[in-house]
């Protein structure tokens, strides 16, 4: 019943990513607009295990929807792998009369969120925030919009300076097992090659391709590298391997790192984050729970979430071919 | 019959939009990739009918992708809705032994587009090319997201010195006939109220408004107005209605203007617009013809032009919705 | 005596400019550091009148460097232009133990000081905040480098649409009495012609001008208008008046407003910012008064207030003739 | 006699920086202005070896005063070493019929200038294009500006995410021989410590430091690292130091690379650019030779090649002294 549902907590967890401000202001905004008590979860399961809270009002916050990062932190959480650390986490919410909880997060962080469902029969609601975009059940996760806009950015740059000196770079980029980012800030900066955790290339077949590049006159090269690409060498080794086999380019090597984590989000993901927040409260007080929030087809959705955290979204095999046109 | 098409024009046609460029690059490389040649075609349907043609390969689209604006350049043609302008225009296309033409443009371009296809029979096809997203067929049009992002981040600027100052902001944006632009960076920008051409507000309800917004104790306050906004007052009438009607508040007018059309294309609309740009000659080469390319579910698809060019896509209700929440 | 001075006060005044929090926790930070007592003053001298003191340490002013606006708010007083009023912030400082404070703003602000030090021997030491860099005494104010950018990169933005349609834009400039900002945004985004209030080109030699650019072949012009420009027609006048003289012009106007004031500070202006704050602190320390921290050749530099306020900072010579040879 | 010089060639030599476009468009159109032809060689002295030259008109150089990198591409030159190797270049340059040259480089390619110019008596000009600012006779070269802006953009961004993690970030920044870049941007981002190779902080101190700021209650520490630290570790081997021995910090490493040479140039690169290429060509024309043009109290000057090149700019201690005040 939706009479049940007094005082939702929300918290963000995991690795961060640009629009879980937007989206805690959203859910907190959303409970004030419904007459719902709100409650902030310092450092995700950490803090639910610590009962590090505080209450929040439509005025907390005020001039986040901006900000990157989160205000309410975020942290991996060992403890509440274990039995003993959700059952505190429990003890901690029903103290505080916290009825059910947003989670701002990945697939780990629902992991725990559904665990904790089943074992407490606790209200929860998983909004997907993750610059990786590997959650099943959503065509964009939260920061994944801004992370492309970074990474493109970036490359623009580096595009600059390797275009003045004919230079190849190797510039890697996020994606452990999801070669999304790479794909698609590959096809947006008009990378000459795309490495991904998806396919492996092979070093012969890159080895041709920069050196097709090159005869075709272009200036420069880029090739994006996904952090988790199965090529079975890291970027530094790309480096040396070409350097050694195609004594044509001179090389550099860019690692982004963590900036991609960061940043004021792109409209898209402030968007995307104000419609999560609203649906997630409403599923909650609609007597929903274990869904996590999605978007498909520019809609919203529910997805339930042991299916969201077991298929990652696949790479889109239409952008791979794309990306092959392009670099004719 | 594919095997017909040997040469295919592109051409960019009305107001200018982010991504064009990148729509041009994808079409002139898919051509150059499936071995059929390419002529751009400069000032849109102007140029088609003073044979201001050029051929392109792959290499002329270089160091395209991330720029704004369009190197094909783009026009308005009254010409070309005379049948005498589209007589020249189709001989000027047969004397340079073009078979088809993909046009990157809005619903003005895609009605000449279709009467001149009715009239000679000539494939062609259309990419939705405008920062309104106004067109039916498409969830999104090429241009819109990166439009967004150059409003939140004009915004975000605004509501510093808003901040300082405890100011009340009126913000023009574009959007004659449709509010997509000003409903979308409202909510991304946090606006306090958002002012569209499908629904009129009021003016009480907007003074309502904005003197709760006052008392919520905001020390700021935003308000969006899209440029075909149904209040009856343009941006500057409401500064001086509110002045007077509620004068607590210190009143600012900033009109964005044309800087909305401009810029460095977000990562989405060059992937969007590469994507695009393939579908446009594929579907060309199989021997369809007076259809759009848009993107729906993020798959590709392809809407007769009269369809495209009939209905707006409507404003989206539930993100109306949102819009209200997010003001509590 | 420095040992005087145990507890300093740091306000804003007068229109805001980005840099000025970085000034304010330079401020605070550099009294934390040198063991005297920081307390902030909200909305300029309207605040001091008010007694609307908050004490301040070096957690208050964590992460607002890269922030525009000002944390403090900002306000014109006329109430402090009042001998009455100075009485009232006078006893409202010593009430609050104040010895002495830190002014950032502009001539307005600066003039007051004056006085208020004048009437009641009360020290004060003025950073020059403002992004009109109109200040005599300093190479440099605060927030002006970040507003050129800001403006260059509009500029730039309504250069791929102008290009596009080979337009003519009037882009007006902040700048009422002095034409800095358009001067130099103008050399920095390649205007061809540029209006400022120091020099009056005459319409004549407008009209040359921008025919002779025409000729030369240019895809399109910008003109840069400051606010204060002394033609005798505002931005929208003079579009009409070139529309009727130089029909060979499509012409568009953009206003580019307050959002020049905001927006995150660039690194040389929190530079800047965070060394004319320790310099400020120090000097009143040092028993020093009644002056503006100014930067020149590099180095810090103390003005006498009553200098600082006299002479607007004249238009660079130089700098006019680089931007007409520019434009060749 | 300045009767005569009557060609000019412009190069680009060594690293790119941003505004080195800007100079060539200035360089092309004083020549224009001052109706004197000009030449682009392309690659640096590589291209003048080789006879790769080009005329140059006003029109050459529209649209990329906004651009990174260099239009006439850079490279490093072993044959300019040589006295063959400038013998070719004599004859080339003698063969194009150029009386003079104007070199856009950092301290390397000023050796080849002042040399070739012993040898030749060939007059040449430089202007300092370097990220490092590292040139003495000029308080900032041109691309130190815009680099600083990209290093604190991105450790903003980096900051965001150290924030919500409570983390320790180590970010390297681009200079090998001078901290000019990691001091200013250090001081701009906020850093809580910066190394640099003029000053040994010593490992125990850093440790010492980084422990304080953890007990002063913030969030998160960034430490800057200039590429040529004298700590005796890279940015590597400090996190695994600090990891080590102060176990109370989440380490991360960013670096960031090639990104800081490219980038559309900020205001004031494209100013000083803009007024350096004037400076340039009427400096040749009034005869004079062997010179560097530089920017000193915001005022032309012009500096012996061979002074230029001997000194590093000195660090300065007051903002050293200012980022230790900062980090209180």
């Amino acid at each position: 019943m939706s009479s049940e549902i007094k005082k939702i907590a929300v918290l963000t967890s995991g690795g961060d990513s640009p629009g879980m401000n937007a989206a805690i202001r959203s859910v907190v905004r959303t409970c004030a607009y419904l007459k719902v008590d709100c409650v902030g979860v310092y450092r995700g399961y950490q803090g639910m295990i610590e009962g590090d809270f505080k209450p929040m009002d439509a005025r907390s916050v005020n001039n986040i929807i901006n900000k990157g990062g989160t205000i309410l932190k975020s942290a991996r959480c060992d403890d509440f792998r274990t039995p003993e650390g959700r059952k505190t986490a429990h003890e901690q919410l029903l103290k505080a009369g916290i009825d059910a909880f947003v989670v701002i997060g990945g697939d780990g962080s629902f992991t725990g969120a559904m665990i904790f469902n089943r074992e407490y029969n606790f209200p929860v609601i998983g909004i997907p925030g993750t610059i990786d975009n590997d959650i099943f059940g959503t065509t964009f996760t939260l920061g994944f919009d801004t992370a492309l806009n970074t990474v493109v950015e970036c490359i623009d740059k580096i595009r600059d300076t390797a275009s003045s000196h004919n230079r190849l770079f190797f510039v890697e980029v996020m994606g452990r097992d999801v070669g999304h980012i790479a794909l698609n800030a590959g096809v947006g900066a008009g990378a000459e090659e795309i490495l991904i955790p998806e396919e492996n290339l092979g070093l012969d077949r890159l080895l041709e391709s920069l050196k097709r590049s090159k005869e075709s006159g272009k200036s420069s090269s880029i090739v994006i590298v996904a952090e988790g690409d199965k090529s079975g060498k890291n970027v530094f080794e790309l480096k040396e391997y070409v350097e050694e086999h195609l004594p044509i380019y001179d090389v550099r090597v860019s690692v982004l790192g963590h900036m991609q984590r960061g940043g004021a989000p792109s409209c898209y993901d402030r968007v995307l984050a104000s419609r999560m927040g609203v649906k997630a409260v409403e599923a909650l007080l609609e007597g929903k729970t274990n869904l996590m929030v999605g978007i498909q087809d520019n809609k919203l959705t529910l997805t339930p979430i042991n299916k969201a955290i077991k298929g990652h979204t696949k790479i889109d095999k239409e952008l791979i071919r794309v990306s092959e046109i392009m670099t004719t």
